[in-house]
């Protein structure tokens, strides 16, 4: 069993702050006692315990408020990407089956969902409340998140992300950085990526102030780092690079008082690194997925600068290992477990194990060295890391195929100055079909990180024997563009 | 599953200093060389994983590289109190029916234990060694350690403690305390009490440094606090009353470096608080036991003067509860719930459940203020608590009772200025004994601190109609003496 997160929290800490946003401040005390109203109000709605609902908001404290009333009614939540395309969210919405969409007011003007039972944060808030008896102990395989992700097959599959889980995460996490009474986390990540959840569950474990900003300023950010108001931030290459840049053009560096930027959702430039170093960033490179609930390796303080490249270690109670090898520096899959893994899908995947003998293997290529640092070398062959979004190619195939003159499609990642990686197309058409048309069709189907940012149109596609589309070789023609 | 505490933290952080003793440095790696040595020599002596040995010997590296190889080994380890009379201790390995004792030779010459199963520490250090694989995951519920603790009946009974309960209580004290790099333990305390060795878990679990002591040397360790050459302590009454005259002495103060000084063991009079604050020592007052893997409640550092007195509220994965009572401020029984609770006892009571409909009653008496802070108002009635020893007055009791003309006995605590509380006797007797020969006849049978500092030779003893002593009556007797 695990306690409620917020209410033991709130009652450990009451006067400590737990959030931060736009220069607004609440209490765990605060917290609560607007979740709760929350959480009455929902249960006014007709959810109760165990129910499962779909969220769809921005990074700021009503959705806060509102994610952690939903864990106080019990619920369980599919946390919604606000970039994904409309026709992405109703799939989601279909697969899930949640019984109800709870959706901020503006997104739904934005995305235009219709025919779907759901409530705009707006009309939540106009609720009438029901007193219910809020449960001080979780299961500890009670469903607490589901995020979708996407596989080899381009179909999302939503990932159950249960309170152990998300417990163990934020217990791993804290062995490893430790914990002051002046810590406070810097949220810029969405909230629903594990990457910003994670540190919400992080806020109420710890109790921890979390900083959170609805867009990346790149200017408030470095002033938080650099004036010593926060002490932890989460970032990806691509929100790292633009905080080096203003360190460099200002010439200053960061504050003493700030100890973690946890570098995560894809791999580090190593002259990232360096650069960061020479403006006393504590840069620590982490390894994890949604399938983790977060973090499973990181690489401690002590050897963020011996052993930069390396993701670490895997944390205290997680492991990692190579799939089929025995000697340090051989490459393989790399393959986790520990309570941090999720216990399986839902929807259409929900019969599908996401383990194979007690290990979910990620189709990412990494090794050991002889110290026991692990190297991801490479993600899954397919795998795009686009401003640390992932974009699965088969996905964004299949909405290209989906156009009736497109022929065939293969899609992968072209290195990018800003994003990483974005996603290109290669196409064999049967017919006339101009750029801005894929653009419009696509743009109906995808978020528009996934848009392919360059069609390039030839006559046959990379294939073998078995007509398997050679995606290795795609990347090389990529390359060369 | 829980991985092996060493073997995981010496992966993680192999060059960190774990422990230090007259000096003299061991790094995580240099402990777990030392572990594995001792874990195949005790294979080499036929324990094979799930074997139970007993374990005598002081608070040294050896006894530290010992429990750790055991642990390495999968033994469970009975952890005999060295204190104890040579009775007592021949008592305890029979009802624990160890395969084992194992025993530091000084202590074996002190006891003069013989016709058990044993080894010495010098004949296991000349031992073969014999290769084996070293489990790197154990089961939640594996017994780690057992520690006999008295009840009302005055027999002992072997507690156990399991992976998951150390564990848990490492992390539930984590999320109080917090954690940096520089943190470091002084452990005074002995091994063989979960005061002692619940920081030798912290230690490996959260790759921290312990400072061992054999014995407490007041001016030794109040140079580790006044020189921050430690950050954290646990003490006593007794032992915090010395360091607090000593640094009164001195006219010093606490290094700022200092975190936090966790006082539990029994009640830490309000004076000692306020004389700590002078000297700027954070005393954090904490209640735990045997049968909760150390502490259950703690004061967070922020409110340890507000609410000087209270031992806080119940840490972030434990529950407490005050037996039939609704309200705020109402007295009643200790309650206790939580994954750091005892699954139950070994021996003669394997089969009597701690735990009343899951939760662990503890005799002692309680309150909740309105802000959720415990006090605990009395021990349960008849403990008495000696510089952090638990005595049970029924056991001392029944030894007097063993001599021929003790008709009647009746023991209870009498306040001390050094130890807190005393034993003393109220005694009938049916014919001429003097106080010397009861003392001889106690020390028998009995560990020094449990025999009475006084007889006092009475015509009866105060009972009740049914004929029970009245413990409440006895204690007023005591003070008035």
């Amino acid at each position: 069993m695990i306690p409620n997160w917020l209410l033991k929290r709130s009652s450990l800490t009451p006067s400590r702050t737990a959030l931060s946003f736009c220069g607004k401040q609440w209490t765990f005390q605060e917290l609560k006692q607007e979740a709760d109203l929350i959480a009455r109000k929902l249960r006014m709605n007709g959810l109760e315990e165990g129910d499962r609902i779909a969220l769809l908001g921005p990074s700021n404290p009503d959705m806060v408020f509102v994610i952690h009333g939903c864990l106080l009614a019990g619920l369980e939540i599919v946390m919604l990407n606000s970039r994904l395309s409309t026709k992405e969210i109703l799939w989601q919405l279909g697969d899930a089956n949640a019984s109800l969409l709870i959706v901020e007011d503006e997104l739904l003007r934005q995305t235009k969902i219709q025919d779907v039972p759901m409530i705009t944060f707006s009309s939540l808030q106009s609720s009438e409340q029901r007193d219910f008896t809020i449960s001080k102990m979780w299961n500890g395989s009670r469903t607490i998140t589901i995020m979708y992700t996407s596989g080899t097959t381009g179909f999302p599959k939503g990932v159950r992300q249960t309170a152990g889980n998300h417990t163990s995460s934020a217990l791993s996490s804290v062995l490893n950085l430790g914990l002051t009474e002046e810590d406070s986390w810097l949220c810029t990540m969405p909230l629903f990526h594990i990457s910003g959840f994670s540190i919400l569950v992080r806020s109420v474990i710890y109790g921890m102030e979390v900083k959170l900003y609805e867009k990346f300023d790149t200017k408030t950010i470095v002033d938080e780092i650099r004036n010593g108001t926060a002490t932890r931030m989460s970032v990806v290459a691509t929100s790292l690079r633009r905080i080096l840049e203003e360190f460099e053009e200002t010439e200053t560096v960061a504050h003493p008082t700030f100890r973690t930027m946890l570098a995560g959702g894809g791999p580090v430039p190593d002259d990232f690194l360096r650069r960061a170093e020479s403006r006393k960033l504590p840069v620590l490179q982490t390894y994890g997925m949604t399938e983790t609930s977060s973090q499973t390796a990181t690489l401690s303080s002590e050897d963020a600068l011996r052993k930069s490249g390396s993701a670490g270690k895997p944390l205290f109670f997680n492991q990692i290992k190579i799939r089929d090898t025995e000697q340090p520096g051989e490459l393989g899959e790399v393959l986790i477990a520990g309570p941090h893994v999720t216990p399986g899908y839902i929807g259409h995947a929900v019969d599908r194990d996401p383990l194979e003998d007690g290990w979910l293997p990620t189709g990412d290529i990494g090794y050991f060295d002889d110290e026991g640092y692990l190297f991801i070398v490479d993600r899954r062959s397919d795998l795009i890391i686009s401003g640390g979004e992932n974009i699965y190619p088969a996905e964004v195939e299949n909405a290209l195929l989906s156009h009736p003159l497109v022929k065939e499609a293969g899609v992968c990642g072209q290195s990018h100055p800003v994003w990483g990686s974005v996603p290109v197309a290669f196409i064999v058409l049967s017919g006339d079909v101009a750029e801005e048309e894929l653009d419009m069709h696509c743009g109906e189907l995808l978020a528009r990180y996934k848009i392919p940012k360059a069609y390039y149109f030839v006559d046959q596609l990379p294939r073998n024997a078995s007509n398997k589309l050679l995606r290795r070789e795609l990347k090389e023609w990529a390359s060369l563009k």
